[in-house]
């Protein structure tokens, strides 16, 4: 039995692995970017996750090793595994979510949906996408972003030479990815878990209300969605899990297009703001799921316990006040809504919180929670 | 805002608490008797709570002191309360869960239902008792016990012989409790919250089921009851919890005779085993709602999420083994049940853990949360 489990990174994602972690009575152990980070209570350690020496000493003194974030150099990675250290997910599946080529390529091969793509070196090769996209497309950097961006939507063909220019400066570089612009209805996000054994669950199909490009909202399941669709994606999310052999969470991030079909947009290898609704509104929190996948525990139900339940995110907060200053004023109003906080300061556009509800009456639910939420604006 | 809860006692309860205080962003600082102990991850402090000193040191830095137990003496109560500090329940009111005879005056008082009882000093008086009750009572001590025990079943009037002599010799002593046997059908419990600003809330009735003495299972709501029951029970938790004066949660166990009617058997000033299935099965968990209580936050919601709730103590569990050696087994057995581990050794008869389950099916629940439960015997 492993039951100490070392988590990479102090966010947010970290501390809601906590409450979980005490019920079950897993020994979390946090290595933090900084002191004060949302996961605090459990920080055991502070450093940087790029730095071998630094990684291998905080995991030397767990059984598994996973992720607050993906952003873990693949050497790091490999050195933890070259040292017997159990790490999950692994190097290789992390890999596809740290390279959006990587991605779009291992996509391929196993036949998912996704948007048509192509890897692009230079204004050539971007301009011939563009012809046969309708002269608009959007550009990603496959790691990172060059200028604290990585997505661009590009109309000409001259639109992408900065990135092109950095490009052949860097030492990771190869080539860019563009992606036709897919018009897209609304966006949905399927979650599984996946355990080293093999065992896969997946959550209900969710949709992803976007505001500005930063989630707002989650609504599960996904108002409208058919069994047919449901189904799908539920196929799609247990494929792509696999295929990609990662464990832990997955989050499948997808575009519902106009004419039915789902692509898929992004993949996150770790618990994610699509699933927050869980921890209120599931059988199994996916934090709580996360640590049974990575340390190869039976997997939990998966099923919503109230029938409906919703998420919406608390972004910048009460701007020189805290969120508890508001807690008063959203609790009296709405008694149901469940408050959940990052220990951050509120600054604007930076995730801080997030209030969930659930419920039979999947309007009364959502009313709900916008007005527990209005009071954190 | 007062976001930091001192919590005196290091047991299960205050490791309950939490999970619930990252949630909410309430820094938690427990107070333990010793290392290692349940809520170890919270521990800030290791001391003996019967010390003045002790307690006033760690209560001067937080901004509400509550508990894990009722055992703190009225002296070192009253010590904090003189130096300003906020303690949830308070002094007044704790006393009528240290004093049994307190307790029973104070009801007496409240006009609310209980056993007919008599305060006894000597065996005349106890003969007294047990002649007006068939010749058989039940006799406590008010306050602890002189054996270990403090509940003893007498058929004569030299029953409590030993006791009597011990209370001559005993400063706190005064008299003993004795009362009538009850003809009960089944134990219940009505748990409810109270703020000191005075927002009462009631959980739905709970049936608990006793197996030697010691709680086993508890059925929310209690099956079969009847709305006037429901309501009934309600009425007299907010009664007794405005009566004393509680702040924080309030159990009230209750016996159900043959006829019909509930009688009040102990009150407890802390979240309470009878209400551990609101981790998984209510909107607002009792250790939530206790913070929110003491706090002076508003209270949350407590209505059964999916209808139906059980929870079954783990008493005892592998003798000699972990709790987590039989996860694997437990949970690939019953995806939907929910463990909550106490990090404590497995030892005969100790309270080691719990099981959750909720849905719409109160038979199918309680099968499937006894065969996990089962696991870790």
């Amino acid at each position: 039995m492993f039951m100490r489990v070392g988590v990479i990174g102090g966010g947010q994602l970290a501390r809601m692995m906590i409450a979980p972690a005490v019920e079950l009575g897993v020994e979390i152990r946090v290595l933090a970017e900084q002191e004060g980070m949302s996961a605090a209570l459990a920080a055991t350690a502070v450093g940087d996750y790029r730095d071998i020496d630094t990684v291998l000493a905080f995991a030397r003194d767990v059984d598994v090793v996973t992720f607050d974030h993906e952003h873990v150099p693949q050497e790091v990675l490999r050195a933890m595994t070259a040292e017997g250290i159990s790490v999950h997910p692994g190097a290789d599946a992390l890999r596809f979510a740290q390279d959006k080529l990587d991605m779009r390529r291992r996509l391929t091969e196993l036949g998912a949906p996704q948007p048509d793509w192509a890897a692009v070196t230079n204004s050539t090769e971007l301009a011939t996408f563009l012809d046969a996209h309708g002269g608009r497309a959007v550009v990603k950097t496959a790691r990172g972003g060059y200028d604290g961006k990585g997505v661009r939507v590009v109309d000409s063909a001259n639109g992408a030479d900065d990135w092109f220019a950095a490009l052949a400066e860097d030492a990771n570089g190869g080539a860019l990815l563009v992606e036709e612009l897919v018009d897209f209805t609304r966006e949905l996000a399927q979650q599984v878990a996946r355990r080293p054994s093999g065992q896969v669950v997946a959550y209900p199909l969710v949709e992803t209300v976007q505001d500005g490009g930063v989630c707002s909202e989650v609504l599960a399941p996904a108002p409208g969605a058919s069994a047919a669709l449901l189904a799908e994606a539920e196929a799609l999310g247990v494929a792509i899990a696999e295929g990609i052999g990662v464990t832990g969470m997955l989050a499948v991030e997808l575009f519902e297009t106009r004419d039915g079909r789902i692509l898929v947009n992004e993949l996150a290898m770790r618990p994610h703001n699509s699933g927050h609704w869980t921890q209120d509104g599931a059988a199994t929190s996916q934090f709580e799921q996360h640590l049974r996948a990575v340390l190869d525990l039976p997997l939990g139900a998966t099923n919503p316990t109230a029938g409906n339940a919703v998420m919406l995110n608390i972004l910048g907060g009460p701007l020189g006040q805290t969120l508890e200053s508001r807690f008063d004023a959203a609790m009296a109003a709405e008694p149901g809504v469940k408050i959940h906080t990052y220990g951050k300061e509120p600054r604007p556009g930076r995730k801080v919180g997030h209030v969930n509800a659930a419920g039979a009456d999947a309007g009364a639910i959502l009313a709900a929670a916008r007005v527990a939420r209005d009071f954190f604006a």
